[in-house]
């Protein structure tokens, strides 16, 4: 695969946006391989995900900022990410006891599925620390409780920045972030939620769709914000269940859910596909 | 096809019940087609439907009843209903102005997918009421409003009663019944909400969920109760959406999952395969 | 809804191909309401869909063919289709004897869900007729057999002339077409297919079904190509199906998703979203 | 969990067959905590699953097929299969060089999700050795190619006889196994394939299934016969793919099929649930 850059951009609809940028594009020899836009008509605003070949491209990979800025981005008021493929992403993964979404992240990782460095797994438990050492990941424990968790946080936040992490995973971690972790971080802690948001918010949503007697239950990926589990939601994906499934057969059926949504949710984001908007995200193809 | 009789049983848990009933159907002569029974193991409850041929069974059908109870039922401290399939069932159905569940449910019923009477359709408008006549059924407007609701509910009942409806479906019905028309028909109204419940109970889902950016939205058909939105549920399912669909994609791809939601309900009830339990249903296959 | 163009492209990769459409496009006012392009990189082919408003736009409607061919269509040496979404298109109906597909197209035309025109049903049958006069839509009766197929083949495409019609919908059209009728409308004749291509090519594909135990069942729209059920796919979709589903079972089960994939083709072709290219289509979203 | 026997029995319809079953459950103290069966009337043909407690049952686990052969099953004429789930099954898993599967499985045995032994993985390549090495299960390599084929499959019989394996499952296992070998293990070999079959039969079906350009792709698990891909289907599933999804994206779209679906099967055998009857199967709840 060549090396790519991506740009992905949003800002007030107006005339000639795909055009500017297209042209900026062609204007230095740029090899566009992908290029997705989107009006949100009801918000009068434009997104948009543009991919194109580094090699061959008239302004050096260090300098596109800065050029892209002058000539297009300040001009129509953007915001933008940009991104490059030959640079390998740098994922945190915070763990608790379930295993579950922890191997497949693994297997997902460890055969190349994923082009992605995981320099630390953090847990607040040990349980999971023989599995991360199999697969040869550094295994941090920070045994938070009610009476350290600022400090915790404070030393788990610390080396998230030495480690130069892009962004978090929490494959089912049963910690809630405090306020100040998750503002450190906006949209950039993935979290799995057990339940098909907004139904069965906060804890132990399998026993509430029990009580509750639904025909489905499923599991959405999004990203952490203080309010919990009201973040910008990044995928979803759900699974039919009946009479015969009690708490712990939706449990289990709910396992492979969250294992698939989660997943889909990394790649994404690996991918650099998401664009948030709002309490929204915006996900290209 | 030929006439069976279908029994939907429950009660307590305790041994011997399974064995019971075959010995009741086999001791006179009843061929079992089909038998399925569940136990909830949190509840200690035993529900089960079976299903026989009238045709050489030795207690005829008029005295089944009798018999069931005083050889089976009554021991056991069983709930039960007897249908039998050589009688059809007889639905009546509420419409307001949207046609999406409305002729779906026509085209079933006229081309012999379902084996019901419909003796009547009742609106709170004149709209549809051109489709119904073309159809051949009747069609009555109760002009309801706030001021009217008490006396044309009343109406609405006693032509209910004198046309023998065995059950009410709300096909996009867009008037909240009283509690008292609700509690006249328990587990008898089968209405179609436009969400995956418990996800935006109330008016406006659609938007609820373009507002929230759920990537999946669903309907839910279920029995009507006082509380709205909250009666047992038969039967949901979903459809994937993305940051593209806006209100009226929504919407429209909605009614999709409406009228299939909907279908599945009505024909699992003309089959006698629900049986309400508390605020759940168990389906039988 | 303001009217729009919308142009479907194709041809092979090159640099400047985006650049270029959206040029022609900025420069004459163009307001881009969407823009999707798609590279296969396994044949180096380009495709695009792009919508506009025509409001402000600065070449005319009947010139805008002839400007796009000159100022950038024939130096890239690319094959489109240029639509205006103020006209809107006629779809002729070819049913027999089954009505769900029928009825299913028929409530989103009556209803206002599509933008189309349907001059005329026609049939081998007289089965469907009352139907369509309901509808107050042209029924038309061709009773082709082996002997008369050419000459009532030659008949209906005369009339398909007559009527302007864009392209044809075999809702279930028990007939084989000619290669002839087939090669007169290339990619304007979509049929809906009871398997999930290409398993159970042919006649009875859900007793097929039966037969290998299969544990999903589905169905396909395509265009028709003169090789029996080869023709490029719109879409699919299949249901879970059990042992418990006999053959009657799967025919019920199987038209659900026939209506469904059926309806999802034909608006994909009324919002010309769909672009054929050798055996596959490309269906922008 | 209380420890329970499990029959599977088929037999050709007859009365009475439900309440020689239930009798000699409930003569003997037998509590039943699940009962399906299902009457295919094509064939004529009665399939059951029962499941009852062992405590407090009147015979012996060790006299259960003795007394059930004598006292019901020879009667009728049935097959049946006996099973405690005071057993763990025994099962052997077969690799070649994909992991997800593999991982998929051993998470689901490591984290208890399953009641399973694995005695032995058996391969052909020494790639995923050392995964089984950090599981902790024997990994044995049998290096088969066309001239040692027999001897080496001669070998592998040997060690599964050996290990008492019950079941063998292939796990992306890329050796065509020999007739012989497939004999030897009738209904007790359970493969994953990477199409939804009858579709795509045979070697790389994902580039099949670009070239065919299908919007669905499938996996699915059947046994293993000689006749290649044509054993009984125990279980499928499938995911919506698009013009965008070139081949190695499909390829990694089908490994989350492949790894569901073949986990959905083996539990299904792990729990007795699977009926084989002819060229299919009867799968219970």
């Amino acid at each position: 695969m060549q090396a790519t850059a991506v740009l992905l951009i949003h800002c007030p609809d107006q005339k000639g946006i795909v055009a500017a940028i297209t042209d900026f594009l062609h204007n230095n020899d740029g090899n566009v391989i992908s290029l997705e836009q989107h009006v949100d008509p009801n918000l009068g605003h434009f997104f948009m995900r543009v991919e194109w070949e580094l090699t061959g491209f008239g302004i050096s990979a260090d300098k596109i900022e800065d050029y892209f800025a002058t000539l297009v981005g300040n001009k129509f008021g953007m915001s933008w990410q940009l991104h490059f493929t030959d640079r390998k992403p740098r994922m945190a993964i915070f763990v608790s006891k379930a295993s579950h979404c922890f191997y497949d992240i693994l297997q997902r990782y460890s055969s190349g599925e994923w082009d992605v460095e995981i320099p630390v797994v953090i847990s607040n438990h040990e349980a999971l620390g023989p599995i991360a050492e199999r697969f040869g990941i550094d295994f941090k424990v920070f045994p938070i409780n009610k009476a350290n968790k600022a400090e915790q946080e404070a030393l788990e936040k610390e080396l998230i920045k030495e480690l130069n992490v892009d962004f978090i995973v929490l494959a089912r971690y049963m910690q809630i972030l405090s306020d100040d972790f998750c503002g450190s971080f906006p949209n950039r802690i993935i979290n799995i939620h057990h339940s098909f948001l907004p139904a069965f918010k906060g804890a132990r949503p399998y026993h509430s769709a029990y009580e509750r007697g639904v025909k489905i239950i499923g599991a959405t990926s999004h990203y952490v914000t203080p309010d919990l589990d009201e973040g910008p939601i990044i995928a979803q994906d759900v699974t039919h269940v009946s009479h015969r499934d009690d708490p712990r057969e939706l449990v289990r059926k709910g396992k492979d859910i969250e294992k698939r949504v989660l997943s889909q949710a990394i790649r994404a984001q690996l991918e650099h596909k998401i664009l948030p908007f709002g309490n929204k995200t915006i996900v290209f193809h």
